[in-house]
């Protein structure tokens, strides 16, 4: 079906004047006495296309009356300028065909309705306008990350989703099995039961390939990963999903200073990216879901990020006058209400907290001089709160072998990772960004769930 | 730690005559009477870059006698161009910096290490050429792939990786649970046991994304996924791993010819782009791994790739003299002595196999007029096999579903799929590239293992 892409016919000022073939589902359409206007989309642009039907070719007239919202067509015809102000472009139709009709049983009609109604019909909301614009906000938003990295030298790296590390303790993780559980649990006990599964031990899905990261970072320089990550949390809010994508970049010969850069860098690139490819989505969003988007994103990629040490943001806070629901002390894991109010209301812009006490951290942050706390730098962003964790990782063999003993890691299981301090050792760090959490930062969408094609959060039962 | 990479250094000019700081791993020392020479990688690039040691430095001339191949530095100097020919540049020393010793165990030695040997020090293995150029390749295809299809207004999706659908009857399907099976074992028998678990149902690990790129692309038009998938065959080839990535591309308004151009143009420029970028990877892997692979890799983007129908390869195969180990006829599964036949012998570039036997192919593919075909198109390559499957989906209710009670399949599974064919459906095909086998092919490198970073095949015990 030779046909074009109507992200290409609004682009091309070629295209002008010429005939050509379209397809689409139909959106709108409106029938006038003497002709019938018809808006179609066929998901490569946000905007429809508007066909025009004038009421001398009987056959279109025809065709047209009977069609219903939610048809697919294809359609030959001549674009012409507009004179509606509103779109640039239409098409004068030459001739039409139906692909497939639509029965008045569609779920999405053309009234809004709401993302909760939406969410019953993951595989149709992409034909609204909403999900339309959030997919392609979110492949923009994908692509600006893979280019920022490859125009600077990153390799892409795949880490394990199977991972046999982080297994034990780790309440949260999805475990994976070849073992047939119906018939597992007929049988008698055997405490020996993962020798038998297919990889002849007790694995699950990744929560984090930051690990694997280091290791490749340790010999191939610059990496960043980009795939699926889970969680298997029991909580039910907008921000938590038990999948989602993340991007684990990880540097060789780089500390906590030198990855601040990197992350300013990058966040500007991508959103400058998007305000740039995706103006008519942001607009969208601005005007239907989140007035203050535009000049939110403006705002970013315009300020300098605020960088404030965790030890003085506990002071600033116990000096403010505010009574906060948690008490503020040092050593205190700090909440949602002190962290707004320091992004909110004193950085008004993206702000690090670095150097966070080092018993609310992972084991293998770098401590710092104080013995206290670690070389951690969480952006929070304000109205969202943080999108991206970094740090520069432990590169001394004896201290994080102490650590590991410290916390009653089991050291086996880490002999691969002291193997990286052992030989060649290099300070490094990384950082992590949640895709669906920039989405939803860059779109004003509030919930996770309208973020993700099919979204997987703890539920009753899993219908699609 | 302000430094340059050592790929960017070689590729601007600019650095000529400047004094610059680099870091990286000590591959090889050579120590004359007055100098020592050198060379240090630090990931960015395939080449090494050599450092010039003059014997007057004597602070200099101490520190790189202590030092041991594996250790990581920072230097600074003078980037000057070499009179040796292999290299284009080398670095002057003025001052150097131990960041981390290696003690004489490590593993990577410079001496050429069987791959079998190296697979027990994944973590390490990267450090090897080998592995530098075969990771910095896969980066590349995957980077072209995205850029491909970006560039044609494709849109990128993430289709779930925790599924409920394809459970039934697939035994290769791992299972994901949050139930603890080492509990389940020891109580009673629960029938409704899924009924407690996470999801309220029976899922498993995806073994494919395209029937959700289906509902993507039947809205959005244009649609890729790029992620990872997993087979849980108790297979032990070169060719196959439990875990590895897949890229699923789904047309709406295409039929298969559509997509066999699409086809075409995706593996030329990605080859390309590979020839391009690469040029020192591809020298390396033609030297070392498989001397035919540089004109194997030109004879792709030279050539227009054959197209066979399965029954006229069928009539070819039977008139043939030669004697199969399977017999040949029409709707027997060819195998690998047949296909290799007609790529490497008849064909001798790459040839797509289209409409194969209905009976030996997924229910969606679209059935041919014939009744007893479907439109599928399988590429094969000279030398490796298939490494692209596309076919147009049914896109008729009717036929579809009859399919599906025919096969007896759970209807009620794919009330969702059949909606897509009930409201506006549009003909859409697509197919499905293997990042792996791609990076075989496109290295000579012979091991699916050896193309991941942390591989996952059947093994006893996993270890890494």
């Amino acid at each position: 079906m030779r046909h074009e892409d109507i992200k290409s016919v609004y682009n091309q000022e070629e295209y002008i004047g010429k005939e050509i073939t379209v397809c689409g589902w139909v959106r709108t359409i409106r029938r006038l006495k003497n002709m019938c206007f018809v808006e179609i989309n066929d998901g490569t642009s946000l905007k429809n296309l508007q066909l025009v039907v004038d009421n001398n070719n009987l056959e279109n007239m025809q065709f047209f009356k009977q069609l219903s919202v939610g048809s697919s067509i294809a359609v030959n015809g001549i674009v012409v300028n507009s004179i509606n102000p509103t779109q640039k472009i239409e098409l004068e139709v030459k001739k039409a065909q139906l692909l497939g009709d639509c029965p008045t049983d569609y779920p999405i009609q053309k009234k809004k309705q709401n993302m909760e109604y939406l969410r019953e019909y993951v595989h149709l909301r992409t034909r609204t306008n909403t999900f339309n614009a959030v997919f392609r906000v979110r492949s923009v938003l994908a692509k600006a990350i893979h280019d920022y990295f490859q125009e600077n030298n990153f390799i892409y790296i795949n880490t394990p989703i199977i991972t046999g590390s982080n297994c034990e303790g780790a309440g949260e993780m999805f475990r994976v099995t070849t073992l047939d559980i119906d018939k597992v649990s007929k049988e008698n006990y055997n405490p020996n039961i993962y020798d038998m599964d297919f990889f002849g031990k007790k694995v699950g899905l990744t929560i984090s390939g930051q690990l694997e990261a280091e290791a490749m970072a340790c010999s191939l320089g610059k990496v960043y990963t980009f795939g699926p990550s889970f969680r298997a949390e029991n909580s039910n809010t907008k921000r938590h999903a038990a999948e989602f994508w993340l991007i684990e970049p990880e540097v060789a010969f780089a500390d906590l200073n030198d990855i601040i850069v990197i992350i300013n860098d990058i966040v500007k690139f991508i959103i400058n990216r998007v305000l740039a490819e995706c103006s008519e989505e942001i607009k969208f969003f601005t005007k239907f879901y989140d007035n203050s988007l535009f000049n939110r994103l403006i705002n970013v990629v315009e300020s300098d990020f605020g960088i404030l040490d965790y030890t003085d943001a506990i002071k600033f806070l116990e000096k403010s006058d505010l009574a906060f629901e948690f008490p503020v002390y040092w050593g205190c894991d700090l909440k949602n209400e002190h962290l707004r109010y320091l992004t909110d209301v004193v950085y008004k812009k993206p702000m690090y907290l670095i150097n966070y006490p080092k018993n609310l951290k992972p084991f293998y942050i770098k401590t710092n001089a104080d013995g206290k706390t670690v070389a951690s730098a969480d952006l929070y962003f304000p109205g969202i709160g943080d999108i991206i964790g970094a740090c520069q990782k432990e590169d001394n063999f004896e201290l994080l072998n102490n650590r590991i003993k410290e916390l009653n890691m089991t050291e086996e299981d880490y002999y691969w990772y002291m193997d990286l301090r052992k030989y060649g050792t290099v300070p490094h760090s990384g950082f992590g960004i949640g895709l669906e959490r920039l989405v939803m930062y860059t779109t004003g969408i509030d919930n996770i769930r309208d973020t993700i094609s099919f979204p997987r959060t703890k539920c009753k039962k899993l219908k699609l």
